[in-house]
């Protein structure tokens, strides 16, 4: 996992400052003001209560660090890591007023992006015996699309594009205003960068074999079942990049990638994943 | 439902803002710039795909807006509504190009919202026999708590605080530093406006016994079963409100009611309820 | 004073930030540029011209810190600190340009946060024969709410609420358009979150009968005079929080306290209070 | 008053903006939103409670244009208005909630502002009968510079410069610093630019022949009295723009004008005027 | 032209604001608030005073509506055209005061980004008898790239990647970390997202003949003479895109584009070339 | 050089960071993270490639640092250093990663700074022999015009108003609407703080005439050739500042500044210098 991207630092920066001002609205922390002394040291340790894949440790790191820079924060997990029930992921020590005042937003990002890691290795795993690869969509937390993204990358996903503006996209509507598949991704090629990729969502094999003719960079078929798929990629014959997308489930998966696809998108993994259950075990003196 | 809060104006607008600058990147749909004419005006209907409770439709309407205030959004439900499958949220007409941009960012505010009402909504059923009343936590993804609390107000649920500053909730560590239950209610009540209420989260019915003396305005049963629950219940005998947590599920949620808490708080309803599935249907020409 | 809360450090940041950028304009302290050489050290001490208590030290020390972190503030007076004319408050060293151009700054919030601390001190010390805490308003200088309120602590009073969201207060403009005053309590309370508060204003002695049965929190006993007043505390009898608003002034404060209230607040303290004379002189090289 | 300049538009906007979302906190009118059905309409007045001379006017119609742009708001009066106790400042009318949840940071910033207009307009009329004018000084609310010496305009007063970048004012650490008033002024001149104008002040007389010599746009003599100024005045004999500060008081200010200066500059009007006491009375249905 | 890629709303908005916000300063315009009453109205006009390409004319538009929406705003040439000396590019008219203080701010972004279009539209031109295209780089004016990529568009030109995330481009220096063209290649080809184009850079054929193996999208063939361009155009053998730099002026760039490059990329056209002449004529009254 | 003036740290801090999201985009440099491994260091030297005057330093080493703190910079120029091909500007070692993510964005300050440092020196160097210094005027690129102005000194230029607030210049417009040269100086007067300079713009010497009796502290001479402006110079006779403005060029200037003017703007220097070429030149291991 030593090939992971790393967050830019600015962005986190940003992220963890955004955060911690929702939370402490316009004074902070009353209930450790009013009960714990200032000079009040504590440690503590971050533990996965559940099994899962670990991501957003640097940005836990980040909440505690903007929080007060005297807290020490010593990751024990890197994130893409897997955990079991109890495996530690960070030690910190430093003021506990500032443990306890970040301890929330801390665990809200590593939670939430546990989750999405977790659920993205569940079907990486089921798929693992294919060529396809599990990737996300644009479906996800508004304000928190790149965090996500990331945590897809953490669980052994790819990423689809990160918005609307760095890769082409052609869906049906698309299709329906120009005229067709042909004119729609004739369209789309005068209009792109030369880096810039062309993808077409198909619904048919019809549709397929003329958006082929017309070589996007990739092919979407949505909602194809698996003989369907099957069929597809014979009539692709590698001339573009397959992505399938619907009805992707963990049971579905892999009959889905076995029959040959390249990428499968989910939009589950990053809208609807269940946090995985972190908590912040403290002890003060 | 018709006395829901209204979320405040500038407060949406600046979620727009920010959902939509994180899709378009830098330069926004090249999609749509591409194979879509300026001038090409089109109808689009925003329908349930599966049963829920809405929540968002001020998001997804101001969203529309800020692409291009010449798309007209007329909502079909308001939030807190019940829809089945197929139900029409709002009808949307306008230019084409900016109802295809927005698209995305309305459906991941109307989605995330709407599956947090519903899961919500789900445990409000369950407990309707009772007095007691499902609430959120601050177990919120970063950046949307205000808009997931209205969500969970929208599925018939309470709100609990907002953040560390609205109200005082004294946690183990606090009891621990603070030298005891009285201690630590004592220093917060000191410390406290006198529109600040004072909750103290006690594990045992010893703890609740000592915190009921002190006079908090909530108590925070955590992790205790039914049975214990009852005993608690009795204990402190219409002298505070009474909140539980932990195993809140929708296995366990009617016994623990039955209980006779006033308040029943759930972190699952806000980071591990799965999106509604909402769509949005454009007709052009 | 060392229970007093601290300031969030990165709402610290944001507002010296801010007020740099407004003194700064767009290139900074041309006067200083202009005349002392980057290399010139400077001492300097600030010191109070006038007797007082003193607001704002950690947003002096900010200030300075960043204009050029290379300067160094050693606080002598923590806030909430009374001072005697002369007495030192901090002494600085570091760059003189540095020096110079926080200047304004610095003293513009240690001047207007310790004018309010002092104003507070005074009326809190009128009243200290009696249980009676002087309290703040939402009249607060547009911007600086959190900072002023906490200048109110420094002075010893305590805060009332923060802004429209953290505390429910029903004023006589409400309870007309619900329809009275039980009316009016009791839809505030099915709406308020449990942590939430809800106090009430009343005018006469016949809504303080009607309201204290409706079982507010707090109410405001709003322009009532001080026999009024010990009217209104005996018809309250220990039921509700009591807080007196209205002709606050230092020669009625007392009687007014007198009277048996709990709370007494005054936007005065907040929006009129002269600025506390605080200088800084400068010794260089 | 007719050419009193006009706010920026962007600015008050602004301005407005960052006071709602400080009062509305994370959800806004908790109060309204439970007590108030959305349909309600209301009218307002906004009057005056006390003489005095008025400021603020276009904020506060901003303040209720971005709560609702349904609120319509008509001025009665315009800054720089002189109001006696009674007078209506401006009409309102429009949603209820709306109206109540902008009522305080309306009037925040008109009382605020009118009661630095009154400071001003105060000591404008004892000076009147001289050629001597008012004007402000850089000792201002953090964050609220600019909207300040407006109300200092307001009330017929002058600005002094508005930061540390847009005019150069050498003061004794500078002088200090570049060994002596002559080398001082030389060095400005040879760094400013030639719409940048330059003031020195002198504490003495001799300080001040030298200084008229090196030829600055203007001399701030500190803290001299009448007899002291008028031998000043002599010196500089028309060469320099002459501006006074330092005991300037209600009872001084006359005196300081009849030595022949051209501005005497308050920091009081700024940072210690208390603020003028307007009011909004609300009538529904 | 019709088809050029529409800049989004919000992204114009935020550009507009912030520039009359760093030309308004803290009070705006002075000059014509002293000399302008506000109640006079002005037509003007925006002409060309030199022939060129426009680019910017959303941007001007936005400018006026942001100062006062009272400003009417009719656009003669859309971006894109091409101008003659004194073509009519808008005609504005209303609020004296309005027109002139959004004057600067909106010629600014009109010439600036014309300046772009012209220069682009001469390199294009003199390549309109290939197929090779002119293209953008990442060496624009830090906080306008998408601004000069869109004037980039209305010159006739390509864009390039628009910054680091939306396409992988391999330079010397990543081919000698990764030890080599070939694991450079695979390296990011492993990590890229299925819609990730990538590109790689090679000095000499040796390197090419290395690279079209490892199959990369588009090879980025830097500073070779046009015979050494040719050489390696028949080494790619359509296997890739083509892309040249270095060396590109209006001297050479046409026997570059008949080399049978597909792109040719060209920092000047951003990072220098010369603002395109544009000015307002104001008529009064 | 000594006496640059030095951009304020804050300034210096948000102009890197805006520049930088702009180029990372939502996840950063993709490239870099792909092919590069985190713990690969980097050495780099920043060097002219044409001979210039360098601007910009303090943001090139501010980039790096923003990206990566472990990056250090050593500075072998400062601003306003003249600097051959291959002069050494800048020694950078740290994280390869970092080195190379942060590359563009420094390059592009400094680049194009120095370009326009670059250009004022040569007319500086042009009218050297007379007492006409070079300045600049508003039309700067939108969002850099502090640092544009910044390296106009660098290049021994002088700096005009910053913006529409920080002095008068009264144009034609000004002087039509306001009923003559004479009434829109009187107005400015009027209007003006005592540290505002007021300069008036004139086409002829009749208009000049009538000017310099109103006693501007400048005026603007548009668009005169030498002959015109030695009769200007003369009627003006000491009791102004002249400005030259119009038809500036390098051809030009020498006659302009012979004519006896102070100043001589040109718009050139900010909006139309190409950017000095630097490069930086990196070695890994």
């Amino acid at each position: 996992m030593s090939t992971l991207p790393v967050l830019p630092r600015l962005m986190v920066i940003d992220a963890v400052n955004a955060a911690l001002k929702e939370d402490f609205g316009r004074i902070g922390d009353i209930t450790s003001n009013a009960t714990v002394s200032p000079e009040i040291q504590a440690r503590g340790v971050i533990a996965a209560r559940r099994p899962g894949t670990i991501a957003g440790v640097p940005l836990a790191e980040a909440t505690f660090h903007a929080v007060d820079p005297a807290v020490r924060f010593v990751a024990r997990r890197t994130d893409g890591a897997a955990v079991e029930t109890g495996d530690v992921i960070a030690e910190i020590d430093g003021p506990a007023r500032a443990i306890l005042a970040g301890e929330r937003v801390a665990l809200n990002f590593l939670g939430h992006l546990s989750g999405i890691a977790t659920a993205t290795r569940d079907l990486v795993t089921r798929v693992a015996h294919t060529n396809a690869r599990i990737c996300d969509t644009r479906k996800t937390a508004p304000g928190l699309r790149a965090f996500e993204k990331h945590a897809v990358l953490c669980g052994g996903g790819a990423n689809h594009r990160f918005g609307l503006d760095d890769a082409i996209l052609i869906k049906d509507n698309h299709i329906a205003v120009a005229g067709g598949v042909t004119p729609a991704i004739e369209a789309a090629r005068a209009c792109a960068g030369h880096l810039v990729k062309i993808e077409v969502e198909v619904d048919t094999l019809d549709q397929l074999r003329e958006a082929v003719i017309a070589a996007p960079d990739a092919v979407l078929l949505d909602n194809m079942n698996p003989e369907t798929l099957r069929e597809a990629v014979a009539i692709i014959d590698d001339r573009a990049i397959i992505e399938a997308s619907g009805n992707v489930t963990a049971e579905t998966v892999a009959a889905i990638a076995e029959a040959g696809v390249d990428r499968i998108s989910s939009g589950w993994i990053t809208h609807s994943a269940p946090s995985l259950d972190v908590g912040l075990d403290i002890a003060t003196g």
